[in-house]
């Protein structure tokens, strides 16, 4: 293979300094997942087709990975047709193909694919809840830190495959979950030093109790996007969005409030109990953002902001109660870092009735991409040894493995050049992989029990015994 | 679906206990590679079949799991042709089909696939090494903690999905390597607990030596197979296997001290000395090992042992130089717990000339089988929240939710039963998580600010101030 290697479209390959932060990112997650009272789990990569397929919709479907069959993966005992148009579906891509070829093709796949890899968190934790059920006490408090896969088209900042961290709460209603996953964000992003995000929390009953006022479910997504853009566009530009949309004068009225609606919490929250009390699923949405809001309010956040957000709206196929999104701290430009919420039905899909749960997720690589941009990733995170040893040839340096041996039963990080290479060369290697320290253990440090260490970046040195290089070092 | 939910075969879910003991182990292999001076990376999960394919043996290419194109798999630009045997594929297994529809279905196969799963860590690595030589100071110590598939049929302990923990060295040829891979496996299964495993120590140009020694390269696996079985059978035994497998009356002569091969380490290496006095090859294969073994000896271990077994023959296809075995102490049944060896030329597939390399692996699902049959993962490992808050209404869920709060930024583990259900059943459920103490904060304790701490163990019970609560548990 004369041609340079290369990795798929959408993959990284992830150095030594990358792979550092990321885990000092997932290292912290992790850690107040824990003090949360969340209990790690793992699913496998790959699941049963079965498992994935329609758990995402249309779009969903054709962007899980399919994993061909082992051997002769045309085989069939039960003797099902090949596609007929298989030797047209040669001459169609994907764009152009007709939509009875594409079932055709479907069909194909599921004969030759009967695993795929795991698309998100969400789904696998429902198979793993309802196939483990007589195992887990709930409520279950999961966490769940895994690569997913998408055949998305890649674009800055959208990979084929990415981690995601999720923590979600099943088999409970309690609105204190909701309290605790805002705290959590908090918890997170004041220790990672990413002070001031904001952490938007809306209600799938509201909106609903919306689209309920204004007479028009189905044009609910057209109103919040429309409102969304008040702040760049004004309440004129607002309004003639929506009647473009078809939605009506008198309709708009009906929601006037919304377009003023500022102030603290407590008044927005006043503000919908009046727009909204002619619904009742709307002023249960108001009840329950407030019972959250006043307790998050009254217990404290240590640095995150919690702000009412009517125009949040995402997940409305499956959120059925608060929702979630999370936004850096001002003046980084980035989209949403965090988002989740509660879905009252999670593994129904599995059949396991009656399990509400509540769950939040981290978007590591946009958190990866603002830690980088404000500088706050600590120094000692992409740290490698604290020493070398340079290499003055075979007895000097088995009198320096001897001393890193001892050194690292201490826990001291430290190593030594394998070869005898000129000592520039030697020192050269030190500064470009950044380690901090050099010891010297020519003919003379043997002879008289002694380490010559140099500072790399003063250039400072001093000869000394093993229990002060140990003590410079630790 | 009504079906209960389940993984593909050879695929595992991980429980929370099992996760934090896999993470315990995890921790502890990292801890040291890094102590070592080992980097980390991460490479993606699915590489370019052209990547993969042809480097593990027309075996290894079979268990690759193939990723299906995305979107009309089947459109072809190029108009290649389907396998005219198509519709006879259908009819034959995997096991009756023809080495004509093997070749036909491998090259439909590559027509739909064009991404494979990762197989093994080493080949993803030196594809990592010659993508990126111009970012990497050489020689460049890696580690790599990541999962790999393998088709294989899942047997006891033999899974499609399971970890592997490489690290390795590259762009270096000194022996010291060597010495310091062996005090790794002796520092990872030391702080493990795993106290007198045996690292078994071979050299490739030993067997070569051997080879050239007994006339018969092409003899040598049946020749370390049969002298394996000394034990088993005694001398007459294995000679009489030799014969069988048309190994000569003469060349057994030869190698006549291999049957008493016992003694210190020493002593056996002087009884290669003599033995392979004919061959250069195997002559610089025992100077190798006693650098190795001499050097081991003189720094010291901290509890494994050494060991020089000349019937150790793993990896011959792309050992050049030492091979390492590990065997689980003395009294458990189990199969090698890591390998590893010498490489002259991992790079060369990839157009890199020149670059050896030497690294070792863990088997992780092996190492946790011996550490949990030995009782060795400390208790902490497992633990989950420190205590859990009883849930005795709004009012006292939020006086206990603020001490919570207070807990957590203190970094002790703490939650909330958030429902308010029957006190019995929320004892039940700090019994069964595991959790050793509960709080109880009813209205009595909200009046006078206080709390009630219960053992669950010992029953024993005492109403504390915040501060005392929080010495309790911290």
């Amino acid at each position: 293979m004369a041609q340079k290697p290369s990795i798929p479209k959408g993959t990284r390959d992830f150095s030594p300094a990358e792979v550092a932060k990321r885990n000092y990112i997932f290292n912290t997650i992790r850690k107040h997942f824990e003090c949360f009272g969340f209990q790690p789990i793992e699913t496998p990569t790959f699941e049963n087709s079965e498992t994935l397929m329609g758990k995402y919709g249309e779009e969903g479907d054709r962007l899980i990975f399919k994993i061909l069959n082992s051997g002769n993966f045309l085989y069939n005992k039960n003797k099902i047709e090949l596609p007929s148009s298989i030797q047209e579906l040669q001459t169609n891509s994907a764009e152009t193909i007709t939509l009875e070829q594409r079932i055709e093709l479907n069909r194909f796949t599921s004969r030759i694919s009967e695993k795929a890899l795991r698309y998100d968190l969400t789904v696998p934790f429902a198979r793993y809840v309802v196939q483990h059920q007589n195992e887990i006490e709930f409520p279950f408090k999961r966490y769940q830190i895994q690569p997913v896969w998408r055949a998305d088209n890649p674009q800055k900042g959208r990979f084929r495959e990415f981690y995601q961290c999720d923590a979600d709460v099943v088999g409970s209603t309690s609105l204190w979950q909701e309290v605790e996953l805002v705290q959590l964000y908090d918890a997170v992003f004041t220790d990672l030093g990413l002070k001031g995000v904001t952490i938007k929390i809306n209600n799938r009953k509201i909106l609903s109790g919306i689209a309920e006022v204004i007479g028009a479910s189905d044009k609910l997504i057209d109103f919040t996007v429309a409102l969304d853009k008040l702040d760049k566009i004004g309440e004129e530009g607002v309004k003639n969005e929506m009647l473009g949309k078809g939605i009506s004068e008198e309709a708009i009225q009906k929601v006037q409030p919304l377009f003023g609606f500022n102030g603290t919490i407590a008044e927005k929250i006043e503000q919908l109990s009046s727009l909204l009390a002619s619904s009742q699923e709307g002023l249960k949405g108001v009840e329950e953002l407030k019972f959250i809001c006043e307790n998050v309010a009254e217990i404290g956040l240590q640095s995150a902001h919690l702000d009412l957000d009517v125009t949040l709206a995402r997940g409305l196929n499956y959120y059925t109660g608060a929702i979630f999104e999370v936004a850096a701290p001002a003046g980084v430009a980035m989209g949403s870092i965090g988002g989740g919420g509660r879905y009252d039905d999670l593994t129904g899909i599995f059949g396991l009735k009656n399990m509400s749960g509540v769950g939040i997720s981290f978007g590591l690589d946009r958190i990866y991409l603002v830690v980088e941009e404000l500088g706050l990733f600590p120094e000692t995170v992409t740290s490698t040894s604290k020493a070398i040893f340079l290499n003055f040839g075979e007895t000097e340096a088995r009198y320096a493995m001897k001393a890193i041996a001892k050194l690292r039963t201490e826990g001291v990080k430290v190593e030594m050049y394998p070869d005898q290479a000129k000592i520039g060369k030697q020192f050269q290697y030190a500064d470009k992989r950044g380690i901090p320290y050099a010891v010297i253990v020519g003919g003379e440090e043997v002879e008289n029990n002694r380490y010559t260490i140099k500072n790399l970046a003063s250039a400072e040195q001093q000869t000394v015994t093993f229990e002060e290089l140990l003590k410079l070092l630790k």
